[in-house]
């Protein structure tokens, strides 16, 4: 069991009906894209043609973000608030979904790009599962 | 002439056909507002009776982790990426609202909780305009 | 009266010995400075000769993002931890001159990177009369 | 080799002096920190007796925020900035040891408060063994 689920598991207000796994499994995702974000930013900004990465780096810092925020939002249970997580995931199914796209535009040249961008497909697909699981009702 | 819509104004990124007034007013709002939930989350924790105040100390969290997000997104031109402000702004939307109302509850025991709904309601007027300006669009 | 100094008035936790002008003006300056160093770094990032200022990117992120927690802990009473904030606010006073020497190099070139010196060298200045007031004593 | 290494490795700003391990362990138990300090608030403020959680919310919340600052700062390499990573590192060293002597006072009653006390610990370790790497010459 990782520590976001033991985490997860101590909280005495319970999950009531949200998958613990589902839920682990996006915040650690939503952590690690948030991460690999905020490098891919850094590591565009040293590469020699910049200039062309702009956008990139533009989509990784609001992905950072995003991701930073919905893994904070999810780890909270006091009360059980679903409609803010789920809001928040949408929004940030928006923004991993856009920052891969530009990332895998970048793939082939840049490897932080490559890495960054499968980051987010994760994120992604935590995130859509998480929704699927049915957070929100 | 404030100094987010001096800082609108010489980014030469432009604005598109967004309104600077309502774009400026947004990020102020979200920034105002993220700064007194994380004050009021605080000051609930130093109440006597905590316990009837850990609804209010869980949303004013969200609240102020989702509006300081919001305002950076908004800070953002380069690129102009509205898809994904205009999905944060709506979880934005429901974070203030969902804080403002739990807040209001307490408004005539705590003056800090009056304080922090009216922050709220104006982050979520802000908020509106914005959103109605078209800025997804 | 600001709302910050309203929030730290309602606070029922109090400030000690520390003065609530002198503590409430560091709150907005950082959170000023954080808005001003986001936009700067989204501007720089618009700018045609972007490669000439992956430095000033880089240090305006990084003093945007200890700005904003700064101002976080700085807006927390509970328990008086004065420590945390005395190290924080070193480090932020570490962070804003850095950027603020950065933008000062390209402020006659760009009128978002003179601003944002004016931001982080009023920040400095708040940080710095907070510390000598005796905030860690 | 761990996504952080990996994003460190094909970084074309290089690392210079610093140990790309120790590097990487240090972002790595930096994020986990902030995550576990973010849930163990949460599941203190779900606690019956949250009045003797109050201290220990607000250390977490403080600790959450430098944590994910810290891990921020330590990504980035773009222009060797060691000076404002290092003065940020001795900030995440007092966040995160007030943290965790808070949460071992309440390690035998509450395992969440156990957990981050650990976490608090080894992110310790590892702010501590990248300072004396020699991260700030």
């Amino acid at each position: 069991m990782t520590r976001v689920e033991d985490m997860l598991r101590t909280n005495p207000a319970g999950l009531g009906t949200i998958d613990r796994d589902t839920l682990a499994r996006c915040i650690h995702e939503c952590d690690r894209c948030a991460q690999t974000c905020t490098a891919c930013a850094d590591a565009c900004l040293s590469e020699e043609r910049v200039e062309e990465l702009a956008l990139c780096i533009r989509l990784d810092l609001d992905c950072a973000d995003v991701c930073d925020i919905t893994a904070r939002l999810l780890s909270r249970q006091t009360g059980h608030q679903p409609e803010i997580a789920f809001a928040q995931l949408q929004a940030c199914l928006v923004a991993v979904s856009a920052c891969a796209r530009e990332c895998e535009r970048h793939a082939a040249l840049h490897e932080h790009c490559r890495i960054c961008a499968e980051a987010c497909r994760a994120c992604e697909r935590a995130c859509g599962e998480l929704l699927a699981s049915g957070l929100g009702s």
